[in-house]
């Protein structure tokens, strides 16, 4: 594979203008362009800019609305059902979550589900917002279904992320970000991009069969929850997987289920849909509405202290802090640049083209 | 095994009449029976009565107070810090359920953490009481390390539930109660009585290798976070046990990590404890703060409809809708006796007869 690095200013310019292009207001732009970009620059590639242009073919279909109108439909003191107008999840979620922190603010936390919306990129970015106000952040959001349940040989699910974040004292917020999958589905293309067959566990086959050919989800297959089988636990990824789908969809009058919008243009969305585009569930707890923020920042620290410093199985394998990996690929790639794959270069470039915009390379 | 089997009034009667001789007031020996009985009528035996003498060993020796003083250290409209004053966490996470149902009745949502508390039974007893209110429920507690984290040869979390209930229409509620680790500390007891190695991935043996050997645990071996390993995402399973004991315990001012103190009497609590007692975290969210309370459980029942009539791989399962199996083992077990194992009986009847209690049998 060929990698070409930019600078971060160079990829936003880039960006920015694309979304302009597709007629988001500046401060649209700036905000999609900053969820992309932050995914980059946390090493999460796959939802990162390499997304935008699916984004714009779904804009060209007229499934995302770039001038959308996004509100409040439903809410007490601290709840809230937001309509995201078909827009950007990249623009709607951040309004969510504005919407969740100002209830905080007032009444300790706030909680917003959200309908209507469409891909909103990292979960982290959300959650980000509420820890940079001192507070925990909870983000989650349903996606095309591409995962079955244990026991059953059809796609019900996606890998619907569940997202928790953490302000700490002198470490990085700890984020807990993740699919409720065995794998996310970017493991899965970047299996198929090298020819390799992927682990045991990961998908089964449209028999419902284990299978290890990383092609197999276009050929009928499934991922499979986190657990990956009933014996180890797969029916908890499962249930995780449920529980995003109700928060975030049944909840707010979004799909759930297999009715939940495809985030591929070549897709169509199902002609009986059971509520509107795809849903997300947001929220934030003020830290001290529980105990002061000094105390649990120097606690959260010394939890931080206590797993990272863990007896190792193996001399060069660390405990893992959620969020540091990402913390650090934000650190270099800041100072150093991102690196894209040429197919995705490639592919930026001939949307360039289509919107008369200087080219990426 | 043999098992026997008793009548719900019979098992209440003697449970009561045990808590009543630990000094429990009549209030709280009903709630605390309450909850144990509960767990055995939903089928979930190892939280039943089969725990009730670990109860009363942990209040002899003077760690769990049996007229604890609970109450509220900290608050805003819709947080609350619960100190339980080291009681039953039977008794401990129904109070605090209360004040997080109130607070929502007022604003929307409630939130509680609670430090100072002990083993609070199932998690689905405290959100099933926010399912009463039609409200949304949450549940989570940290417990005794038992867990290693990924790449870890240590044990550093406990199995740490995360409970999360929905009300349904004409279905029973939803409700999602599940460890966080690959398999709950239950399943490995079974193994060990039956004598029979467990499945690869449930467990490592002290030097952080692979075993399937179900007392692993006794020579220093830990139990593996949901996913079992990296490749099948251990590091998610070990993210969301994290979330749970920092919502628990670093929030509240518990013990998390490996400070969490033991549930069984033999083994001797932290000498440097970074809080008090074990931790726990409720929540109830108001479903019409979202949106009708009619339309969601209508929506609710499609989703159960919807995934229960999923295409299956084999012929005799379904799809299990979580909460579900809990549900008909109550119906059953209420009409026909709840069956405890030979060696839970004798358990409790040396119990009876140190306290001066009638033997179950």
């Amino acid at each position: 594979m060929t990698y070409h690095t930019f600078t971060e200013s160079k990829l936003r310019e880039f960006t920015k203008s694309i979304f302009k292009k597709m007629g988001c207001s500046a401060e649209h732009a700036e905000l999609a362009t900053d969820v992309l970009i932050k995914s980059d620059l946390r090493g999460i590639d796959s939802h990162g800019v390499a997304r935008l242009t699916g984004y714009v073919r779904l804009w060209e279909k007229g499934r995302i609305n770039a001038q959308p109108d996004i509100k409040i439909v439903h809410e007490t003191p601290t709840t809230a059902t937001i309509d995201g107008g078909a827009g950007l999840g990249l623009v709607v979620a951040p309004f969510a979550m504005k919407v969740a922190i100002e209830k905080a603010e007032k009444y300790g936390s706030g909680w917003v589900s959200v309908r209507n919306s469409n891909h909103f990129g990292i979960a982290a970015y959300h959650t980000m917002m509420a820890v940079e106000k001192d507070m925990i952040g909870f983000a989650m959001t349903n996606a095309s279904p591409l995962v079955a349940p244990t026991f059953a040989n059809e796609r019900l699910l996606g890998t619907n992320p569940m997202c928790y974040a953490f302000p700490a004292g002198k470490y990085p917020p700890v984020i807990v970000d993740m699919a409720t999958s065995a794998a996310a589905n970017g493991k899965l293309e970047i299996a198929q991009r090298m020819g390799k067959p992927v682990p045991d566990g990961w998908i089964q086959n449209s028999e419902g069969q284990p299978s290890t050919d990383p092609h197999e989800l276009k050929k009928g297959g499934s991922l499979l929850p986190l657990g990956s089988d009933r014996e180890h636990g797969s029916h908890k990824g499962f249930g995780l997987s449920a529980t995003v789908d109700i928060l975030s969809a049944v909840l707010s009058g979004a799909n759930y289920g297999p009715w939940v919008p495809p985030f591929v243009a070549f897709m169509e969305p199902s002609a009986n849909p059971v509520g509107l585009g795809i849903g997300h569930f947001l929220g934030a707890m003020r830290v001290d509405g529980f105990r002061p923020l000094d105390e649990f920042k120097s606690h959260l620290d010394n939890w931080v202290d206590r797993f990272s410093s863990a007896k190792q199985i193996s001399a060069d394998q660390k405990v893992i802090i959620p969020g540091q990996p990402e913390f650090l690929a934000e650190k270099e790639r800041s100072a150093f640049g991102i690196p894209l794959i040429d197919e995705v270069c490639k592919d930026l470039n001939e949307v360039a083209m289509k919107l008369g915009i200087e080219p990426l390379i």
